[in-house]
């Protein structure tokens, strides 16, 4: 997949999700303004794009695309409520995201805290609207489902469990790999799960599916979260001339300290191919997953 | 109502909501720990109750009132998610509430966002859990629809919108009556009106008398809000022999700066006497629903 298409298929998306953007009117303006600035300062919008790829490589018709719509945008909802408040002072701290000023830089804290609670909520309200106004009983079934999928993945027991624990490894003497498998699982994973998974729910796909969906999106986290720490390593070993990258200058442990780079290299490879594996195997309709899912694997930076 | 009989009344809302609390276990232990710290710091269980006592009131059976318990829990935990929020450093910086220390004060500020968002998004994974579950068609369509009313109560046309609002009055020079209203009927009402509401839905009332009922929260939580300006202007008079209110001195405008002790008087009991006719005129079935609403709108401190 060349970068030209990646960014047609990110317009594409963009054209599906922008619909439920909150209007900037009201007395209470500020939060959409706030909201809106960092929903539009997405990425490649890889989450809802994983969603609709994940339904049509599971045999979804391309016209039924609109009917998950609303979804793929509450799912890029949550996660740019994460990224507020991630960013927030008493969390990551960050000026920056994405060459622009983070959510509190651009609108103050107070306004930022406010519009990620908005954000979180509105995703649930954009999902339930949708889910009520649902003529047929197949697809309110199914959206019930999904919206299920979303809660769970996103809350204390999904991306919130990673967050959490990742901040008590902050200050753990002795992190240990099983604690970074937690974080990447939960941090990283299960918001690359919820779209797979909500995707192939949409598509009516059988249990053992998606079942195996849940699977793949597992190791694609975890594929990505190891070749991060692998690029950090070597980038750094690389531009400083001897073996140390900024995680281990910053003392933090990382899978790759833990493991060291060749085993974390043969895991992430072994990962990787069983993640493609599992894609292609249950592929029954014409879809751009199996790219998708390569660019997130291979990335070399 | 005795202060024993309401004492009674949250004894057994608690034993209702409860059992919906999430259990403090796995590596993420200290975001269920922090989640229930508040949780547990909760008062008189209001909302809730309103919820219970709406369907009692609407003709719902006493029977029922375990099926609509989630939906209480739920309900709960926005309330409180708001709180832990609203208490941090950058929107209140508060260091105690009911006596206690505050979340972020007991688990520190980073631990304290994440239970927050985690407590949001608990209530709707508590609701969809339940909803999913429900077997009769009748009663998930219910349990939709109250899901529904509470995201839209909550969120940035409800709840969020009146804190985004109070917010930006703190810096605006001439705060109009309207600003006051908006605040009042976003901030307050609205989670007063989302659980009445809930109840008229659960008990299947017609959609006139869930209108009135929507009615009804209104006119509660600005006769509460009325009556907490005025007993602050009142209560500070007397203390400091003169005529003026904390919220005067912090030059801060409310509904009795604007419109005057002696109308905000009438307002309020014009109000109150409003939502009291509205609630009785309803009763189909035993509720204690207007004596909690006379707790609400006739507290003298």
């Amino acid at each position: 997949m060349t970068e030209a298409q990646l960014n047609e298929l990110t317009k594409q998306v963009d054209d599906m999700i922008y619909p439920y953007f909150p209007k900037e009117e009201g007395p209470q303006k500020r939060i959409f303004e706030s909201m809106n600035y960092s929903f539009e300062a997405g990425g490649k919008r890889i989450r809802p794009m994983l969603m609709m790829e994940s339904f049509l490589l599971l045999g979804g018709s391309e016209d039924d695309t609109d009917i998950i719509a609303p979804f793929m945008a509450a799912m890029e909802m949550v996660h740019t409520y994460s990224l507020i408040h991630d960013d927030l002072p008493a969390v990551d701290d960050d000026d920056f995201r994405r060459g622009k000023p983070t959510n509190h830089k651009k609108f103050g804290e107070t306004t930022a805290i406010f519009a990620g609670d908005a954000m979180l909520n509105y995703a649930f309200e954009t999902m339930l609207d949708d889910t009520i106004k649902e003529a047929d009983d197949v697809w309110k079934a199914k959206k019930l489902r999904a919206m299920q999928v979303l809660a769970r993945n996103a809350g204390a027991y999904g991306m919130l469990a990673g967050q959490m624990v990742d901040y008590l490894c902050e200050n753990k003497k002795d992190v240990t790999l099983e604690d970074i498998m937690f974080i990447h699982e939960k941090k990283t994973a299960a918001l690359i799960q919820a779209p797979l998974v909500m995707g192939a729910i949409f598509a009516g796909a059988p249990e053992e599916k998606i079942a195996r969906m849940e699977q793949a999106g597992y190791l694609i986290g975890l594929s990505f979260q190891i070749q991060d720490d692998i690029l950090d390593c070597v980038g750094n070993e690389e531009k400083l001339g001897k073996k140390t990258g900024s995680d281990a200058r910053k003392e933090k442990s990382t899978y790759v300290t833990i493991k060291g780079l060749k085993e974390a290299k043969e895991d992430q490879v072994r990962m990787s191919h069983e993640a493609r594996g599992l894609i292609l195997s249950m592929a029954t309709g014409p879809s751009l997953l199996p790219e998708i899912v390569e660019i997130l694997i291979s990335r070399e930076s």
